[in-house]
């Protein structure tokens, strides 16, 4: 491949493809997120991303491949976002460990993940994919706190803070919990910050 | 009523219809743990508990009915069996606390959270349902821990925790994370020892 094709011919080409695709994954989290597993499809995010739904199945061909490469994506671009914050204190970082898990991308990923618990199709590759993201999610906590692994305790006490933004992610589901979750992060910011030295 | 019939032809009708009530009840918590929302119906449930279609409708004439009922009855049980607890240092209660976010009933209340933030039907009365039961955890959580609500922090200590523990129970939906959890709740018991001092 590209060897006999010029490169500048192809490239619009590969750009075109890599912008439906992308296109695809963004639509496919914000429908996860609006309407829950049962009611996303290829064919409705296909739609709603504007592409035909052969262009959609050429890029997925299963559900379960555009949704997890969906929640994937997404994960991806937000690490990414958090990978360059500038360096700051510890209560900021604190919130804004927490922000990644009360946004759609949360909720999109959570209703995968409650879906997979039933589907044995959906399970190995989502339970993979939590694992991936959550790996990821831990090793830029520890850079951004400037938490030190190598003390006892420290590893668990990071480890307990993102439970505990997941847990705040889950009883902001249905409500509005913005108000109580400040509190209870500035509360637990101050006791990470002790607990962390 | 009860003025004309005696007593005691009655008692044993009434106790069995509360033995079906509390049958159907258990049954429908199993069954959205194992199953998820979308398979979980009145049927379903009625046979599992072994129990006619229409005996379950005459207890419980809906599908939200039913399982939101039945998320609040094994609550209700999981409350009375904590505020049994003899009392106890606070790791073991912190222990206890998390225990209450990775057994059936919290699968069973996650799918029927998930699914309320979808359907508008079952939405308002989940909400009711998940600030009851919020409300009565941390009053059990702050008594069990002995915690002086009156310092300042200290109300933000507890619903930290308790929003942990949820996150773990997240944690444990399609893996089993016991040995993870473990470390880090004996990490965090440690924290909230010192902040409850």
């Amino acid at each position: 491949m590209g060897v006999v094709t010029p490169p500048t011919a192809k490239a619009p080409k590969q750009d075109r493809s890599r912008a439906t695709r992308q296109r695809l994954l963004e639509a496919a989290v914000a429908c996860l997120a609006e309407v829950g597993w049962a009611g996303s499809t290829v064919t409705v995010v296909a739609e709603r991303a504007g592409v035909s739904r052969g262009a959609a199945q050429h890029h997925f061909p299963t559900r379960e491949d555009l949704f997890t490469a969906a929640v994937e994506y997404v994960a991806e671009e937000r690490s990414q976002a958090l990978r360059e914050l500038p360096s700051q204190d510890r209560a900021a970082v604190v919130a804004a460990l927490v922000d990644l898990y009360t946004g759609p991308l949360f909720r999109a990923a959570l209703h995968l993940w409650v879906a997979a618990s039933n589907e044995e199709q959906l399970r190995p590759r989502v339970t993979e994919l939590e694992a991936k993201v959550g790996r990821e999610t831990h090793r830029i906590a520890v850079r951004l706190l400037n938490a030190d692994e190598s003390r006892p305790g420290v590893r668990e006490t990071v480890q307990g803070l993102l439970d505990m933004a997941r847990g705040l992610g889950l009883a902001n589901l249905l409500t509005d919990d913005a108000a109580r979750r400040k509190r209870v992060v500035a509360q637990w910011a101050a006791l990470v910050e002790d607990a962390l030295g």
